[in-house]
């Protein structure tokens, strides 16, 4: 029996059922961060840990039983803060940074019973979609640990991947949860913008930091998702939403729903092999009895382009400060990105923001015919470490040029997004697909997202009985 | 009889009634337009006029009454595109534009049975709060035809105040119908942002410019407003909010109810006549049995600054092409304001919209415990045609700098705010006093509005029988 290969709905049932202790799943995700050498982790926080998960064993024990995640192990990305431990947000001007609070995120999993085992990697400042320019290094792909994880909430889907932790939280300003979810095999979803509180997370974009749960189902998803929502008056942008069950139509399935496939923009310049993923995850959900159907949105790429500008001006306006006084401290690509923000003009800004809200309006005009929107997540499977370019259709682009393409306009938007595994290529690489739903509808992507991930499941299970019998 | 002397309420009573028709009071309303000599209009549409009054009368002879503005001789400030109507925006570049769509608010207006009669004079493309910088010249005050009516929506104003039309639309994006409601005598509101749709209304800052009524009383707002109002998806900011009775809660009367007064900002440099008369206002809601205390609202004069570049930043994006390649045709003052916005910035604007989200909370936790908030209108009464300067509390300012400093930080929040006349200076120029209220919450600034305007009309005329006998 090895808990560590257990979804975390099977660990917390078998916590629940009393068949393995807190301090028991504590003690097995400790030993594989040890062994692993993926640098997932930045800061582990061992005795805490297990201190931690002996009260939640003596609470289950005494039918305190909290939840789902009660005496469950989940990691935090190094950029959320965390009382008492170190947070370093991937730079070396936090290098020594101990906060004197918690993020509320933080304070919502640990109230929920949860057993936060340590920081992960995050590449610096959370500005990069490739999770490999941070104070501690590159994380490490699982599936192939030459390649990148993804970013920037690298170390979070590293540690998830590989079994080290049962889920993590990570923060998504253009992608940066749904990428490493993607590239990594796993389900990464950012929800509405508003409904996690980011009081305690260093911001990146403020009006686009979302924080979100990376896990290894769908059903695990929901269960990080909610323990972390609810209004905080210490986060401005905080919206004041009655927390729900996001599973609660989930057995509805799909059938007689409708899926609208976008006909510009999201698969164009792709990889062939995420196209074909992607496009048999369509066929799935047709299978299941879905309607999929193109759909036409209106100025995606002057959308990701509004989403690009509104991410270098409220980036620069962050670190301003540090860029003028102490500008060699920043990773040298960070710092070039950051720059990118410096000569942008106050109007420039303000015509981006109002195609965002052009762009809202043309999203909620799709979506008032649809129940979820299917994309891609990212334009290729995990690059390998060092690469800076990659070819798709013939033509060399720049990785962190193209990592966050599809991701990045549900961030100007703030709709939620999920990604779910749909395969891998044919060198094993995970491929992720995107859902996204309106706002607030994040109980209309998981029903979406469990309706699919049981049939594809279901159909390799099939697939290799095949092989084994033939 | 002179209907022109009546409400907006009295003259659709007695619309309704069949005392007067649709076709006598344009008549009137025509003949006084004709007379004045306030340079309220730019343009006067008789004729259609008369046949859209024509058309009314018919209807309520036929049973077919459509509500209190069915017959009402309206104005519409010269920025709100009406179809086949030249439409100035007090700009040369626009001299002779006729659009070929109405704004949604005329339409509006319309289909409720208004007959529009005319354009009223706008500060030039709505950018300055004295309403004197405008291609067809300055509107002058019906109080004193040598002063400022302020503005922008000066012409709406000046036509309202002395009797030319029952009501009249403007636009208020720092307080450009507060102001010239307050320095005119008349009840302006500027509702809550989105509230009523912009579409069609020439933008001057597209995240702050909302639509507006005036009227000579509480009552006739309230019968605009509701005509007004109402979802629109041709303007990306409109909201769907459901169209309410905004009078529904006028009879409870303010007693148990609490205003706050802001310790700081609203009541430092003001004049000493404006301080007297809007203190004798809070006596009267206090008389009237509400609580009145004080509150203390943070970062008021962050809150303007913001306003200010903001409002600079959207302006400049709206004016970059017009101001690269023809500057000259503009108002050399607007042009000098409108030029502030080129050297913003992105991350300045940033910053701004960061300390906006944080007012919106500020504003909202002093609303919690509150049902309005309390304040002068503007810092001074109308001030003489062409003087820059005024003096308050003995130190000579910028008219055009302080004139809005008190109804501009709602426009960066977005909550409704009223201002209803509270008396005159000792030379007989209108004072207005500022309510505020939470987000949607209209009723409440109307209930608290009439129940003042009973009070102030009784007590009016009470002093006015004392005079009498005495």
């Amino acid at each position: 029996m090895d808990p560590t290969t257990w979804t975390l709905t099977e660990l917390a049932r078998e916590i629940r059922g009393g068949h393995i202790s807190p301090v028991e799943a504590t003690r097995a995700s400790l030993e594989r961060i040890a062994a692993s050498d993926l640098n997932a982790f930045v800061t582990v926080t061992e005795s805490a840990a297990l201190d931690r998960a002996t009260v939640a064993e003596r609470e289950i024990s005494a039918g305190r039983y909290r939840g789902p995640l009660h005496g469950v192990p989940l990691a935090v990305k190094d950029i959320f803060n965390t009382e008492g431990v170190r947070t370093t947000m991937g730079s070396s001007f936090f290098a020594d940074h101990v906060p004197d609070h918690s993020a509320t995120a933080v304070r919502r999993l640990e109230a929920a019973g949860a057993v936060i085992v340590g920081k992960t990697t995050t590449h610096e400042f959370a500005y990069g979609g490739t999770g490999d320019r941070s104070l501690s290094g590159a994380s490490r792909n699982p599936t192939d640990p030459t390649r990148i994880t993804g970013g920037s909430s690298g170390g979070s889907a590293a540690a998830v991947a590989a079994g080290l932790v049962w889920g993590a939280v990570g923060t998504d300003s253009g992608g940066s949860v749904r990428i490493p979810a993607a590239l990594c095999g796993l389900v990464g979803m950012k929800p509405t913008f508003g409904r996690i509180s980011t009081y305690g997370v260093f911001p990146l974009a403020p009006t686009m930091d979302h924080v979100g749960p990376l896990t290894r189902t769908v059903a695990d998803n929901v269960a990080m998702l909610s323990a972390l929502v609810g209004h905080d008056p210490l986060d401005p942008y905080s919206v004041d939403q009655d927390a729900e069950d996001f599973s609660r139509s989930v057995a509805r399935g799909v059938r007689g729903g409708t899926i609208g496939i976008p006909s510009e923009y999201y698969f164009e310049q792709i990889d062939s092999e995420v196209r074909e993923r992607v496009q048999a995850a369509a066929a799935t959900f047709r299978s299941l009895g879905a309607q999929v159907r193109e759909v036409h949105i209106p100025r995606l790429h002057e959308t990701f382009q509004a989403q690009r500008l509104t991410l270098a001006a409220e980036a620069f306006a962050v670190h301003a400060e540090r860029l003028a006084t102490d500008p060699e401290r920043f990773d040298s690509r960070v710092r070039e990105r950051l720059l990118r923000g410096e000569p942008l003009r106050a109007h420039q800004y303000v015509l981006a923001q109002q195609l965002r809200q052009q762009a809202r309006t043309d999203f909620g005009h799709a979506l008032r015919e649809l129940d979820v929107l299917l994309t891609p997540t990212t334009p290729v499977a995990a690059t390998p470490l060092g690469a800076e370019e990659v070819t798709v259709e013939g033509q060399s682009v720049k990785v962190s040029a193209v990592i966050a393409r599809l991701t990045a306009p549900t961030n100007l938007i703030g709709i939620p997004s999920l990604s779910i595994p749909c395969g891998t290529t044919r060198t094993g690489l995970p491929i992720g697909v995107q859902l996204m739903a309106g706002a607030f509808d994040e109980s209309t992507l998981y029903r979406y997202a469990m309706a699919y991930e049981q049939a594809r499941d279901q159909s390799a299970k099939a697939e290799l009985e095949q092989e084994i019998s033939s």
